[in-house]
């Protein structure tokens, strides 16, 4: 690998040579630093000069380290024109960082540099003309590079190496032809709210330690339940790493609230309790329900209509079923937005039923969520505002990195008391401050990661106007696209009319498959066609989208958008790619 | 607020002033920026001076957005002296940024003084004439800033100031006078390889998305199965997100291993199960238990000695009581370092009974588990290679920035039979790639943060022998603080001998107590006083040290020291700062 770029203002450059033919950039950066406010132009001009802080007028040529482990450059003629000039990193270890005595220099440069790298990986992941994906097999990955972990310290320069090796093989989730995941794309003010996150490194346990978070969290869960409709925004609600978490805790509050002394007496305590939830519903809460000692024989799917619908009268007809046997039906877990075909589960046929007969009702809008940032869209949740609890994770269709994900409950204090164990070492009852800003005990973790600033401060910079506009043009593509394929030569729709959410589901039937009898042999050879043109598409790196199998329907593709850097050029692409990779099938 | 640094390489000053007087600031930069290889000296240059990348030699003085939206200088003579300099981040917004078309140019600027902004705080927080904190009441807060979220957006600059804001109230978690948590400190690698993380956004569900990230996670769950003694380092593992789940995860799969039907049939078709741990364990199995649907009342917690140590016999007494009764046993969990005392339970007994008893060993190690880097130190956990899983915590003792726990399991498979799902939307069986590599799920995450990589970075820059300095220190400087005060006036131990960990447990006893007579009132009295000098030291925001009381024993200080930034000069100042603060109490 080459180095990394040496000098300290370098942009990390590819082949990681400085200037030595120019003498004057250092001194040139140092007119420039002093102008600085703040003191921070002194601290670069010693870095580049060393303590005086102004550029010596010697002559030299010559870097080393000297006895004491500083780096000094020991030429006389500064700056000199050595190969490593200012800052040499095979020299530097991170012991020489912060808090280091004298380490501020050496991190600034470091941390920049970086910074450097991952600006140009930022730029290249929105460049057309660089891959999605540099895809190695495992195998080849693990022999390709060094990842051994030693006794030995490596020095900086092995650093920032590892630092573009590692993204030199990442997939470049903003590039504008990233459509894999539900979570896509690069939001830029997000990235600024993460680092911001790292640097502060804190936790969510109490106000003490996390004041600006915790309020942060306090006001956005608010916003999100105004948005959904609970009056005045009340309620409770926590993010959570992950949807699938989420709904873990949507189970287990239900489980709570209906009988209280399953925290102490656990399961055997109460009587065999039942979940439903679509056939097409996540397979979280199969997992929650395993998890929770409920059992995943417990949770019955729904049957859903054509489009992936649950289908309220099965609902009713399994309740009643359940009912009869002894059963107790605790949580209804509705979708808004599956993940396979975003299917909007009818909300308000659902919370009658739930009404009817009592039971929880929770919506898994994980996915469709972001919809109730729309004016155009939101009806699709209609009837939202009826449910106890709901999944809504901001780092699928708002575009906030991940993870970021909220659960919103509608009654306060469950959550508190379902959960709380009262550690006197974190939550003191004698603190001087309000201890009702101490929210840690309502959560199944104890450290939690800080993952409301990103989307508080993205949301600041959009306003609900901008996830709005973001929402409606990803909704638009998908229409696009769904308007091209429908009556294209060579594609079939899983389901039939426009998208509800982004997801459009197809098939594409290269010509060897399109005059074959609509019979086993030709959906054996079609359950073929996605992997292989997946596996193109990685191992070309132009574009990823992901398929599947579901029910008695073979492989097909799954185009989501929820990337804000596609364009219509973007799905024209992606036909013609497929079209491309698939033709010879 | 004042406005942050306002131009291109601002360093975020206090007053945000940029150099007016100074018009050949931007050719200066413009003149260094073209020594950059890789043509980004040519986009710096083009972002100060408009697209020609070259400085134009006419005069102006005016900055405007021009209908196109885009941010334009409509000075004549460039570099002009107009106040906002050359970009103007109050005509710019989120919109503007990447992927916008010509976003390039100004998501740089953005989000290198977004940088700047960090590298600040950066410096700051191990700058000890700093404060740790600049605390506000929650009201306060509230009241001093808009934190609200609206409509509309909110242009670039106010941005920035958020960022600045936001860091003006957080607690300095690097500071070296930070004592507060189990995770203290800033390291450098750690949070270089965490803005990586952030810039990557990915999830670690499959290979197909998170290559690198994947097989650094194996490597380096390897390394550390091999540091706990597991033959060739072989067995499972995962890194989730925080002991307390890593601890659940423990639970759920002892549970599942010996009853696998609980997965499908729930706790109604299993005995009862009972776990235990000691009283001086973390609260975090009883919150596991709660949620699992074991129930707290079924962990049983186990008498320790004086030292906070799980006695043995105690714990052979309990399990024969509970299956006396019928119950099964099916988990013991030792700690190996407990939160507030630091007491390694004695693992080797416990292992001894877990092996004749038949149940499952865990030992909760979030804490302790750094010590296994120390040739010195690791002894204290002789008998963990005998555990059937393990909670290691790097982001306790071994610095690692929040959040990084790892769960390791001895049995291979048992994490993945126990939790998949087959969901055939991610893990598609006819992928081209070795499907071993598809980690997801085995996990109770759907998506899953990347929290590896900091770790791995880290350990490629210390080495295990830089984790082993930083803990033989921390142990070293927490000795030194026990010897200072075991026999100093106004000190009483919380018990006896030196510390097995870094955990120092102590009442500072004001003048006005010490004659007092050990009685009710004296007690009552003295558990007032961590209070109020812990109060005092946020409000000065000298230091931060946590309290609790535990047992029959009141409130007293646990000191713990984690913190790679603190001297023994930060050690003496804590003792002083609580003389000074507790002085006339």
């Amino acid at each position: 690998m080459a180095s990394p770029g040496s000098g300290f203002w370098s942009f990390g450059s590819e082949d990681g040579s400085a200037d030595p033919e120019n003498p004057g950039t250092a001194r040139a950066w140092c007119q420039v630093a002093q102008k600085f406010t703040g003191g921070i132009g002194n601290k670069l001009c010693a870095l580049l000069y060393g303590d005086s802080g102004k550029p010596a007028e010697g002559g030299g040529s010559e870097t080393s380290r000297a006895a004491t482990g500083k780096v000094v450059c020991t030429c006389d003629q500064k700056p000199c024109n050595c190969p490593k000039g200012d800052v040499n990193y095979a020299f530097l270890h991170a012991t020489d960082l912060l808090p280091a005595c004298d380490g501020e220099r050496p991190t600034l440069a470091f941390l920049q540099d970086v910074m450097n790298i991952l600006l140009q990986y930022v730029v290249k992941s929105f460049d057309r003309s660089t891959k999605v994906i540099d895809f190695h097999y495992p195998n080849e990955l693990l022999q390709e590079y060094n990842w051994e972990l030693a006794d030995q310290p490596q020095n900086l320069e092995e650093i920032l190496t590892h630092c573009q090796t590692t993204l030199k093989y990442a997939i470049k989730t903003g590039h504008p032809r990233y459509f894999n995941q539900l979570s896509t794309g690069l939001d830029m003010v997000g990235l600024a709210a993460d680092w911001l996150t790292s640097t502060a490194n804190t936790n969510m346990f109490t106000y003490e330690i996390a004041p600006v978070f915790v309020l942060l969290e306090y006001v956005t869960l608010k916003k999100m339940r105004e948005i959904i409709g609970w009056p005045g925004g009340s309620g409770d609600g926590i993010f959570s790493p992950g949807g699938a978490i989420s709904n873990m805790y949507a189970m287990l509050i239900a489980r709570y609230k209906m009988f209280p002394e399953v925290k102490e007496k656990g399961m055997a305590a109460v009587p065999r309790l039942i979940a439903f939830t679509s056939e097409h519903s996540h397979f979280s809460l199969k997992k929650g329900a395993a998890a929770l000692g409920i059992g995943t024989d417990s949770v019955i799917l729904i049957k859903c209509d054509e489009r992936g619908k649950m289908i309220p009268s099965d609902l009713e007809r399994r309740i009643l079923e359940v009912k009869q046997k002894g059963f107790v039906p605790f949580l209804v877990s509705a979708t808004a937005g599956t993940t396979v075909y975003g299917a909007f589960d009818p909300l308000l046929a659902v919370a009658d039923i739930c009404k009817k007969y009592k039971i929880w009702m929770h919506v898994d809008a994980a996915w469709g969520g972001g919809l109730l940032m729309s004016r155009k869209h939101k009806w699709k949740l209609n009837g939202v505002e009826r449910a106890n609890s709901v999944t809504w994770n901001p780092h699928k269709m708002m575009g906030v990195p991940l993870q970021c994900s909220a659960l919103l409950v509608r009654e306060e204090g469950l959550m508190q008391s379902c959960n709380q164990m009262h550690a006197s070492y974190l939550f003191q009852q004698d603190k001087h401050y309000d201890l009702s800003y101490d929210t840690g005990d309502k959560a199944l973790q104890c450290g939690r990661h800080v993952d409301v600033f990103k989307l508080w401060l993205m949301w600041r910079a959009k306003g609900t106007t901008g996830f709005e506009a973001h929402i409606d043009k990803c909704l638009e593509l998908a229409e696009y696209l769904y308007t091209i394929i429908k009556n294209r030569e060579g594609y079939e729709m899983v389901f039939d009319g426009k998208p509800q959410h982004t997801n459009v589901c197809f098939w594409f039937v290269p010509p060897s498959l399109r005059t074959l009898e609509d019979n086993e042999e030709r959906m054996s050879r079609l359950s073929k066609v996605a992997p292989v043109i997946k596996a193109r598409m990685m191992e070309y790196g132009t574009t990823m989208v992901s398929y599947q199998p579901l029910g008695d329907k073979v492989n097909f593709f799954r185009m989501v958008i929820s990337n804000p850097a596609a364009t219509h050029q973007d799905i024209d692409f992606l036909i013609e790619e497929i079209e491309r990779l698939g033709q010879d099938l």
